[in-house]
């Protein structure tokens, strides 16, 4: 017979054959003030050095953050002083990238504060002075998908994101843009902060706009969220399309683009259902503009439009040329302003996007990519991160996660930039490997990789410009004549990884650059 | 000096230096089809004898399913049929929950196909056949934040999920409905699926209608997801809102409802920006449309409603008196087609929803909640799985999590059902702790737990019929009698698990009922 007695007797046997603790009864009491007066004094909301305190940081540790803002970020810089402020020391810097704003991090990493950083990429007096061998310890750079991965996998093991967001409730539901009145910024995706979100130990989310719960829709969820910071902003958004990702008016640049567009047209994969990136630079960037006409004539639609979105992609997508938006990355506010409003553009985190571990990403099902270089050499190999003078000024991005994918793989890249050759016999760092480099497209022609016979014999037919590497390679140097050796020195200043998580190349110091 | 043999010799003691491995070259042949080729021969794409093969799925293994479809749900019972004709043997069937529809079951068991059960629930023939004693290890029960909870700490854990989705894309970015032309069903909310995605092993995705890449907006993403397997139906939606959710026309439940929601209106929560969520069951389903007419005269609208979303919710949702829905569980079509249409009726997870151990969760938010029970006692515990007859024949769900939670939580119940007492000196089985429990509603009167004195004063004073619960036994007494003693056995048929992981009860075996 089934009493008290012979139940609670039953429970304890239950639970220790099961492995599992008795229950006790908890008589702590509930909340009981509603909603609307709870969600005011949520024991998330916290001030800036309360949630470090709280997060439990040490020395040693490592912190994230996201460059959603790109130029106009303010949370590294914030956070950061408040870290050195509260004396920690040797910390682990991990942000999604660094750009020329974070030269702040300079005085933190002379004092002690950050002795390592692992990026995608650096710029700026920052990157100057790490080249010049700021550091004792090199910077370990990463692509965006290798970066999600190297996340998810434990190689990078992040002990507390700091995540700037242009939203949040008081439990940490969050999002780069704001439905409130009181809204001050916006983003759009927070695809690479997503993944912090969901792997660090501890999440402080830092917000310029405290709204009423739910902040749905939303993209980091409050289950991954420890503390909710308010501050009065985290960043401009007219800086997010400066730089790298301007539009160009450089005419060299849009003839290189317009080629780009020939090739795209002629290359084989310019068929109703198709998929297409495109990277920074304003040649890359601009490619789209000029294949706009031909899907139009010809009644092709893409499928999708994937990575760093920009206004020209929504463009297209709101004339019906690109059914879905794919946007890790909002390049521009026409972008952030799109992924609020339209649900086929959707933001999907950097595993979504490009990680190389795990079950799928959308690189997988990327048919073109058109990229920037700052260096190709004659094997397609790919440097995008070390200027020709040794020094580091860019970052790696997305380039070898989508050019290691997509079928066809188009480098614009002038010939020379300056005096300085940009087709090489060797690239100063290697940054995507030429296999997965199918088409380079210059002003003096265009070369196609050896792999890919079919694919130049297309483009020949087409009546385009067919070139070897090695031609353009000497015309370079025709022109430059042959560059000075570059001034490294013996120490190892920065540290590549390829996207699988292996040591791809190393970055020495530049002793008399500048 | 940097070049090639210096370059390689410094990767190599790096890569050494810092753990990883040193970048090999990759030589394979990259895709060169393009998507609207490639997406057809997709390697995710197997038949279901294919894919459960490919999972490596081994004797003894743990596999979950979702219960979306509820009564209308096919996949578990074709999914079973296939494992049981491939000859696999004693595996752990850990699924959100089981329906009468999953009968088939009571075979697969007998033939050792299934030794071990986890769900919220068990109805049927089933649940009649494991209450007499059919399996030799007791199904574990636990409530769906629960479950999200014990996935994620690794309590339970999923080697094999098999996913039932009304449309997948090749790479199995999936979802709880179709925008395609060839959309079948809808179910809406994937809400415990998402859980099973995230955290098992190996993620089979089956699913009746395979759309072009992207299937954006999605809920399951591809980078969780091994394997699409394409059926022709994996559901009938017109079984979702049957049993215990559908809308009930049972005076007494109706005059319970009434009284339910004058405790809302009275209780001190119905303010704007208040939050509430309704259980299953008629009297608890019907309890929002009596508080509507309060709501608009008193110009309150609700900041959302949470749980499983039911048409009700939706057209106050449309109405503008409930600002967000927090899905995660489509109650209706006509809630699955809200979620489909509407950006702030959102998917949200089990995690999202209830789990306690994360680091947040709906529940933690929620104002008010109004469910049913089979028996309540005078400690104010609640039954809600096992009948007064001793057997089996309902769910745990959400009641545990939301009602520890909630500022004030209801019960909705008849005194008694037929000659059945609801109201108890104890219930025959704990699955909700009293002291989550504010205020039973029954149709003899209404009971405060003493814990809540505030509470109750505020309801007198408005006039509402306050009792003690040992008044509403000793009247539940008076006219059934002094029930029988159950006819329990010697053997734990289940366990039931509290929200926090510990073993809360135990169900004894009947001997002698039906």
């Amino acid at each position: 017979m089934n009493n008290i007695q012979s139940r609670k007797k039953d429970v304890k046997a239950m639970a220790s054959k099961l492995g599992f603790a008795e229950y006790q009864e908890n008589n702590a009491c509930k909340r009981t003030a509603s909603l609307p007066e709870s969600q005011k004094q949520s024991p998330k909301i916290v001030s800036l050095e309360e949630a470090i305190k709280r997060t439990g940081l040490k020395d040693g540790m490592t912190i994230s953050f996201h460059h959603h803002f790109r130029g106009g970020d303010k949370v590294i810089n914030m956070v950061m002083a408040k870290i050195a402020e509260m004396g920690f020391k040797n910390l682990h810097l991990a942000a999604s990238s660094l750009i020329d704003v974070h030269k702040p991090l300079i005085e933190h990493i002379k004092n002690g504060v950050v002795t390592r950083i692992s990026t995608s990429g650096l710029r700026g007096d920052l990157a100057e002075e790490i080249s010049r061998g700021l550091m004792k310890e090199p910077v370990i750079f990463r692509s965006h998908g290798g970066r999600a991965a190297a996340i998810a996998n434990g190689d990078l093991k992040i002990d507390v994101a700091f995540l700037g967001t242009c939203s949040s409730d008081a439990a940490g539901n969050s999002c780069g843009y704001s439905r409130s009145e009181n809204a001050k910024s916006k983003c759009g995706s927070l695809g690479y902060a997503l993944v912090d979100a969901q792997y660090a130990d501890k999440v402080v989310v830092i917000t310029e706009d405290l709204v009423n719960y739910p902040n749905t829709p939303n993209s980091i969820s409050e289950d991954n969220v420890d503390y909710v910071v308010v501050v009065d902003s985290i960043g401009d958004p007219t800086k997010i399309s400066v730089g790298a990702i301007r539009d160009s008016k450089n005419p060299r640049d849009l003839l290189i683009a317009k080629t780009a567009a020939k090739v795209i047209i002629n290359g084989g994969y310019l068929k109703d259902g198709f998929s297409i990136q495109t990277g920074t630079g304003g040649a890359a960037l601009a490619v789209v503009k000029y294949i706009r006409e031909s899907m139009i004539e010809q009644n092709i639609k893409a499928s999708f439009a994937l990575g760093g979105i920009t206004s020209h992609m929504v463009k297209l997508h709101e004339e019906g040329l690109i059914e879905r938006l794919l946007d890790v990355q909002s390049f521009d506010i026409g972008a952030a302003e799109s992924l609020v409003n339209n649900e086929y553009h959707k933001e999907i985190s950097g595993t979504e996007y490009a990680s190389y571990f795990q079950k799928g990403s959308a690189v997988h099902s990327l048919d073109m990519v058109i990229l920037s270089a700052l260096e190709v050499d004659v094997n397609f190999n790919v440097n995008v991160l070390v200027g020709s003078n040794g020094v580091i000024r860019g970052a790696i991005g997305g380039h070898p996660d989508t050019s290691a994918e997509a079928a066809m793989s188009i480098i614009v890249c002038p010939l020379l930039r300056g005096r300085i050759p940009c087709v090489v016999n060797e690239v100063t760092t290697l940054i995507t490997p030429g296999t997965g480099i199918d088409v380079v497209v210059t002003d003096f022609g265009i070369a196609v990789n050896p792999k890919r016979p079919e694919l130049a014999e297309r483009l020949s037919k087409a009546g385009l410009n067919i070139v070897t590497m090695e031609y353009l390679r000497d015309k370079a140097l025709s022109i430059s004549g042959t560059p000075e050796a570059l001034p490294f020195g013996d120490k190892v200043v920065g540290v590549v990884m390829n996207r699988d998580g292996s040591v791809m190349d190393v970055i020495n110091n530049v002793v008399d650059a500048k």
